[in-house]
């Protein structure tokens, strides 16, 4: 979890996604991981219909369930009532059957569910390129069906993770106009993390009334800032996805225009997407660390970020984090090649508040303290250029043995 | 060593950077590298003068050496005759002192060889940040200096060398006019590897006879698709450096304009290059495989090029490699999202020659065959676009626990 503070007038309180009014989850094990005890099917649903809005891989293959979701979202325009979520096989380059098991997996859901088709939507992650094991699920499914319930959000969040060695939840709540709203948020993430989505997948209920374009605009504003800031490996997956359900299921009068209460609903969403975002990095594959990059004095957030961007992408730096070397050469050498047009003359670097380098040069420090700093669960690099006053800030994590020993053998 | 052919007219023989007439070298400890007993101070010198051309880093952040080596190329119109070279230390981000290192180097060495400053270039490579010991440098140089032969090609391609396992050299030969013409060249390379140059050090003589324009125009041409299309960790360093000197000592009349001459000595130093390139690549930061990408069926170069490097850079493609794990959805995953506007169901894949995707999907295949097939020490990964007539080809290796290790700690 994170030391950050909740904006103004919200505050974080433990709990799951099924926390805000009118949401029900379960998860069961359909036996879609071979060899695992563990949960591998899991349901979100919302008791009454939910504007939904959503954020989708950039990467130009796409797997089938985000192909499927894509258009639900579009015929029903933004209302869905369940998500059916899968780990273990990603549906991804699996051509028209793939498309027909997400389709068959939806059908099912809906018939049960009392609900149409185009109300469902559907995720999933883990292995590429091989047909779901559809015979499993369709056997498991009902199971979650009637499972589904207010206390089943921790298995939800238990359901959807692959290579993830904890959960990833964070939800905050505020009261306005004698009302509570809660917003909700779980992710998966690990390996393949990077900015503009990864093989993360993220959902999030909240019981507020929002119209849709309002909804779709606090999502990609919140996921600008937090899901494409985020970098494990620099790997775009096929599957990303994060889904936003309002059910509007607290009473509070809708929001239909910019103003006050838009920009406190999108204050709290930022939070809760930037909290899932710190937990993907802090959990990244074979990760010991959580790395924060925070770049100041930009000319634009373009610039800083591009430079963020950098750092958190560099193996070189990540590598240094692991080892706890406080190689301040590597951060900025990555500020050099990003693209940004920095002088090197005027940038500064500090590790967890001990400056290493100014003016582009390095400076005497206590190399056995910055060792001892580094050597902390949590990392802070800031980087000034100097330039301008945006900042940006990324999250990423250190890069260890254990992500090669991860991944070496990931699929067979 | 490679096992790929010459071009016409050249053939490949045994011998390191001093095979050209008229060109001497060596290499001595000066103590730059710590607790250390191998050579890091080299020089490469050339009886007479030589038309020199040089490709340099893209990065903004630009070491010591390469300032003082553009501007020297500047004041001297292309016109070197001795380049010092040093291992263990790259200053860079040193400031004014260390232009002021680099200069004194330069200074020291055009003295005792009788010749101008600006005839000299230098080149280094090692730790960013710190000062270079120039005591024992000023020291050690003059054994260096007269240590100079034609027998020190060997102990040069040693002296450079930082993380490589290996010395890195090629040379070739062609019979014109009844003269002969060699080209050598030798390399550093090992991590910070990435197209557009990185903490790479090539050097290449030559005894041919060129302008100034044409030597600039053969090392863009080979450079472009050799240096630039090898990727190791996808950082690009602050030292890359490329030199071709060209002393014309073979007597062959001096190529003056584009047609057959010239185009003869691009292809025998494309291979030389070339050959390099995947010398660096096998030779990656904990190594134990080179992996080749041939991307065919491209729109355009610039297209294949961008989905060769998508590859060559993914870490999730590198460790299956290394796993010797058949996960074709990675490698499409990666032509995915590499930007080019590829349509996946027409993408087909094969690995050492055997084919595993076919329309973007997976075909069945021997899976045991294919762990044996990638347990090979060279893997070639085939990607056919079918959108066009260009291709590329891109040299990486795998992505193994070494790498992590020789990073984690490799500045304390």
């Amino acid at each position: 979890m994170s030391k950050e503070r909740p904006p103004q007038g919200w505050r974080e309180i433990a709990g799951y996604i099924t926390a805000p009014l009118k949401y029900t989850a379960a998860a069961v094990r359909a036996g879609i991981k071979p060899n695992s005890q563990k949960k591998d099917l899991a349901v979100l649903f919302s008791e009454i219909p939910a504007q939904t809005a959503a954020l989708f891989t950039l990467n130009r293959v796409v797997a089938a369930p985000v192909l499927v979701s894509q258009k639900h979202l579009r015929s029903s325009h933004g209302q869905a009532q369940a998500i059916i979520v899968n780990s273990g096989n990603a549906n991804a380059c699996t051509g028209k059957s793939g498309l027909q098991d997400a389709r068959k997996i939806v059908q099912l859901a809906a018939s049960a569910l009392g609900i149409e088709s185009h109300s469902v939507l559907v995720a999933s992650t883990g292995v590429i390129g091989q047909r779901l094991p559809i015979d499993k699920m369709t056997l498991a499914l009902p199971r979650a069906l009637e499972k589904l319930s207010e206390r089943g959000g921790a298995e939800f969040s238990e359901g959807i993770l692959t290579t993830d060695t904890c959960t990833k939840n964070c939800v905050v709540e505020s009261v306005e106009a004698g009302r509570t709203i809660r917003i909700a948020g779980t992710a998966k993430g690990s390996g393949m993390i990077h900015p503009n989505l990864a093989t993360m997948l993220a959902f999030i209920t909240t019981d507020a009334n929002l119209t849709l374009p309002l909804l779709n605009k606090a999502l990609r504003d919140a996921g600008e800032v937090s899901f494409n800031r985020v970098s494990v490996d620099g790997d775009t997956s096929t599957n990303d996805s994060v889904f936003l359900l309002a059910n509007g299921a607290n009473g509070v009068p809708k929001i239909t225009k910019r103003g006050k209460s838009f920009d406190h609903f999108r204050a709290g969403l930022t939070y809760v997407c930037s909290s899932l975002s710190r937990q993907i990095a802090q959990d990244g594959e074979g990760a010991r660390k959580l790395v924060t990059i925070i770049v100041q004095g930009g000319k634009s957030v373009q610039e800083a970020e591009r430079v963020g961007r950098a750092i958190a992408t560099s193996p070189l730096v990540k590598t240094a984090m692991a080892g706890a070397d406080a190689n301040w050469g590597r951060i900025l050498c990555a500020v050099g090649y990003s693209g940004a047009a920095i002088d090197p003359s005027r940038v500064e670097i500090a590790v967890n508040n001990l400056q290493v380098c100014q003016r582009g040069q390095g400076i005497r420090f206590d190399e056995s303290r910055a060792k001892k700093l580094l050597s902390q669960s949590e990392i802070q690099i800031e980087v000034q250029l100097r330039r301008g006053r945006h900042s940006a800030t990324f999250w990423t994590c250190d890069f260890t043995e254990d992500y090669i020993r991860i991944n070496a053998s990931y699929r067979t």
